[in-house]
């Protein structure tokens, strides 16, 4: 099947799987049954199956799945077996939060290269990585043959700076701007809603 | 069913349904096919149902789902017809990211007081909210029935205040400090992984 065949939500849901896998590697945990993952991750064991079969046949019916082997293959499926660069743009304290825990936290996505507007804020360093002049954005890109970017920036600026890093040669933009940003023509993006989460919490102080 | 035999990952999924029904109630959309919704939404229609059937009988067979009806039930169930207080504790670059995303943009759930250990930042204000000493901080709960927590403050703090929160009446907890938070006893603890999203991404940009 076609890359582009597969369903977002099944893209998105295999990192959820990914990090439970490596979990349990580090647990030494070899083999879970599809029950035992869909318990764990929260998903249906039909979702998980029909998720991971757009890619091939992985379990053993009536044992379960490798833990090792699939964690390696999911890797492999969204491209983590290699290092994969990042721009951030927006140095205010969304980006700067996201560039420190990115950065220190993990290794197979890293943020490389981080620009502002702000000429005040050029020159400084977050974790290292210097933070440039947005005017450096395109060659800088260009160059390192980045292909993601991740944007932080105040809504109003968050479209036009999208079809600036298209126009760069990134195909996937992860959006934390307070809106919807359509997607380039050639471009993936992903919005993220930070406070979504404050939703469902809320569900667990509403128990009278 | 009671309440906490509900699995949480269907509670997650809540918030998910009802900003799409949200979305299609703007858009004069009034009736949606649980296969539309799926659609939409990603998850199978299944699995749809089976979160839905936790709760109600809420679609009519062969026609779909009253998206006024099915959100306004969301909504209530998730305990978001009436207004949520939050705190939040930790007013760096996250904490501040955080409270004006959330105040700016959200009106269900409201962090309506920030709490923060430095004196430097004690008085200042975020979209009108004020920081406050953390020596506060039961006292304020306490006093304003407050029973949901958001915490932003560096990993090695997150545990201590998340018992200090509970100490002080918080049921629930959105832990944004890099580190899994073990919920105190009684409290529900939810830990966000701000970069979990970026994996998924890395599928997007390699494709060869």
């Amino acid at each position: 099947m076609p890359r582009n065949r597969i369903p977002e939500a099944t893209i998105r849901r295999l990192p959820i799987y990914l990090r439970t896998l490596s979990d349990l590697v580090d647990d030494q945990v070899e083999v879970i049954s599809s029950a035992e993952l869909a318990e764990k991750t929260g998903f249906s064991s039909e979702q998980i199956r029909k998720d991971l079969a757009y890619f091939g046949a992985f379990g053993v019916r009536g044992v379960g799945y490798s833990t090792s082997h699939l964690s390696q293959c999911l890797r492999r499926i969204l491209g983590l077996h290699k290092e994969v660069k990042a721009v951030l743009v927006g140095a205010g304290h969304l980006g700067t939060a996201l560039a420190r825990y990115n950065i220190t936290r993990h290794k197979d996505v890293r943020i490389t290269a981080i620009f502002d507007s702000d000429p005040q804020k050029t020159g400084q360093y977050i974790e290292g990585v210097p933070i440039r002049p947005i005017g450096e954005m395109k060659e800088t890109i260009k160059r390192e043959g980045i292909k993601m970017g991740i944007i932080a920036v105040p809504a109003p600026e968050a479209q036009k700076v999208a079809l600036k890093l298209k126009e760069a040669g990134v195909e996937a933009i992860l959006n934390f701007a307070p809106t919807k940003i359509v997607p380039p023509e050639g471009t993936f993006v992903q919005n993220v809603d930070l406070t979504l989460e404050l939703q469902s919490l809320a569900y667990y102080v509403n128990r009278e």
